[in-house]
């Protein structure tokens, strides 16, 4: 193995999942933010403890008042100043009731010089709810549309109608004081407006289409629910500035900084990366072998590939991906290395591979079909033969995969 | 259809084939190209008469003598001054041997500021041969080492040392004149001295190769024979440049070049692309949907990709590549063009494909699933109800496939 190379790829790609931390991405967004008036800090999500207790480091300034709301078991210590809920995950639930309301409280009759900082992350929807109906005829009206087939878009549709938070209408509610929201994204390319169901996001659907919904599924509805579905949502938002943050998006570009620093030439090429792995691999070793000549340069993808299985070895996609680019860079000097930023790849205890120029001869002494191997989709052993294995351990962050090919100086 | 976007791709393309057709290749080779003394001109291969007639055209002073040497057929009409020979191929025959001999005599002899222009194109080992030893015994020998199951490098080997003109012998002979060597190579990524055996390439094999060859496979040598094999090819040539022309590479370049005369900003991803083809579309759908807010941006890949059949449709890989993408695309100002340079693309009348940010949904008012037709490799019917195959006919030139994909305004 040439461990200098090895050495880069796997400081860059460590970097980036690093950037991508809740505590990092958190950190980041919040450098440089001035305030004017006073602070109010909400912190919603899976990630809230966490994202909280960064803000409040992070913050030149004390905040006024804040609420921490997170799943059962995710308060790790109380946080001065900050009144901590832990509240029902998926199912809403009482706690997820008081919660909302404890923060509708805290953030009404303020001036237009106050903020809200509204730290969001997975889980919101359930966590942090105030239904404008009774709560048991909210989930009969779920069930309702889970029963007739509705779609993701439809449930929507409904449910931000029927939520005094949900679909732009918690930021509203904040009016006149200016919403800072900072959106933890751990889908791949969800909108805003998606992620819990966007308390703080313009809602681009619209009360007719909710009454087509009613109708098309023949929902059973009480008259003040019927009334809700006709009471308008949010289409603007002039006190908002969200900013999405620990994407995957982010972990490309962090890459792209650290390989910088590090002296190499990146082209991002791509944080939509959706096709078969071994393919986007061969990919990889293809632009690389055209781009031998040139010294230290780095071609980054994320998103996810996909594999189709054709055999029943033990492997993930991060490790079929570099794989299956030992071939085209066989003989160069040159690398590629895939990895999942959560620290995870398949079913195994790796979280991705790492070949470079030596990887196929290696591959060859051990007696190994490259072929064969991938065939087999039997990656893991494969890459644990020739000590290609890149195992770092669970990260606190999931933000997709990363792929990056570097040549050598 | 976005008109635009596809003439700017189709403009790309037919800009890029145009560029390495043989006639526009040994031009581009022959600009600024000076010769102080005499220049004999020889040209040999199956384009041996078009190379010759556009390097007369484009030389500013007349040659000494010339030879042409092509297969039955091939010379189209009389080039004034020249000697067109038309030989066998692919085996050698007595005009083989006779163009070679008259080649040999006219470069005999000459000074160190004369110069052989030597336009070198596919076929050239059959039709351009003198042999060492009786025509009879190197068939008997070439029929041995097939018959024992001799690779082509072990062939290659052996028949360099019994040929007069290969293995770097032709420009020995030429010697002390300097050999201008302009070769247009038709297959991916062939080095000079496969190309017609190298008559001006120096040679790597060893006579203690050839000798282990013979001794492998029992051969049956005359004794003339086996002092053949024991005569060193050049390792070394001081009199010769050389340069190849028409590889995908400079279709690549020339791809390149267009897209910054058409304001595009083009980055060259490779031009050793074998993955599989609608990977391949898919990998360039994911750089065009990162980069979509860059506006007038080129992403250029050069090479063959390969398509495992799953279906019974009618298409091309170029086709297949091209409709692959128009998922990833759908809604963007962004396009995907993907063309065979040959103006063939599997059995098929189209040369490839394009796809635009409108295609997904114009094959879906046609009815057409687009998973549906790649799992049916049925890329021609979809592309042809939709207006997306590009048909160029036959174009003269054949260096591989071009992919490009592109940016609006």
């Amino acid at each position: 193995m040439q461990s200098a190379l090895r050495q880069d790829a796997e400081d860059i790609v460590r970097w980036a999942i690093r950037a991508v931390s809740p505590e990092a991405a958190v950190e980041r967004a919040l450098a440089g933010m001035e305030f004017s008036g006073r602070v109010y800090l909400v912190s919603v999500g899976k990630a809230a403890w966490k994202m909280a207790e960064t803000a409040v480091k992070c913050l030149e300034r004390s905040v006024e008042q804040g609420i921490v709301v997170t799943k059962y078991g995710h308060v790790v210590s109380p946080l001065p100043g900050l009144h901590c809920f832990e509240a029902g995950h998926p199912v809403p639930d009482e706690n997820s009731f008081a919660a909302a309301q404890a923060v509708l409280d805290m953030t009404k009759n303020l001036c237009p010089e106050d903020t809200v900082l509204f730290l969001l992350s997975g889980g919101g929807s359930a966590l942090f709810e105030k239904p404008l109906v009774p709560p048991e005829e909210l989930g009969d009206i779920t069930r309702q549309l889970l029963a007739a087939g509705a779609d993701i878009v439809e449930m929507n549709t409904i449910r931000k109608r029927l939520s005094a938070v949900k679909g732009g209408r918690f930021a509203l509610h904040c009016t006149p004081a200016h919403v800072e929201a900072i959106i933890l994204s751990d889908i791949l390319g969800d909108p805003p407006d998606m992620i819990a169901s966007g308390p703080a996001a313009p809602d681009s659907s619209t009360c007719a289409q909710a009454l087509r919904i009613a109708e098309k599924y023949s929902l059973k509805l009480s008259p003040e629910a019927l009334a809700c579905l006709k009471r308008e949502t949010p289409k603007t938002l002039t006190n908002v500035s969200t900013r999405i943050i620990g994407s995957v998006r982010e972990l490309i570009r962090a890459a792209e900084a650290r390989c910088r620093e590090l002296g190499y030439t990146p082209i991002v090429l791509t944080d939509h990366l959706d096709c078969e792995a071994k393919d986007a691999g061969r990919f990889l070793a293809d632009i690389l072998r055209t781009h031998r000549g040139e010294k230290k340069a780095a071609f980054l993808a994320g998103g996810e590939t996909v594999v189709h299985l054709t055999g029943k070895g033990l492997g993930g996609r991060n490790q079929e991906l570099a794989l299956a680019a030992a071939e085209g860079i066989s003989g160069l000097n040159a690398a590629v290395i895939s990895v999942g930023s959560d620290g995870t790849d398949g079913p195994t205890d790796a979280a991705g591979g790492y070949v470079d120029g030596d990887t196929l001869a290696a591959l060859g002494e051990r007696g190994l079909s490259l072929a064969r191997v991938l065939a087999d989709n039997d990656s893991y052993h494969a890459l644990q033969a020739v000590d290609g294995l890149i195992i770092t351990g669970p990260t606190g962050t999931n933000v997709n995969d990363i792929a990056v090919a570097i040549t050598g100086e």
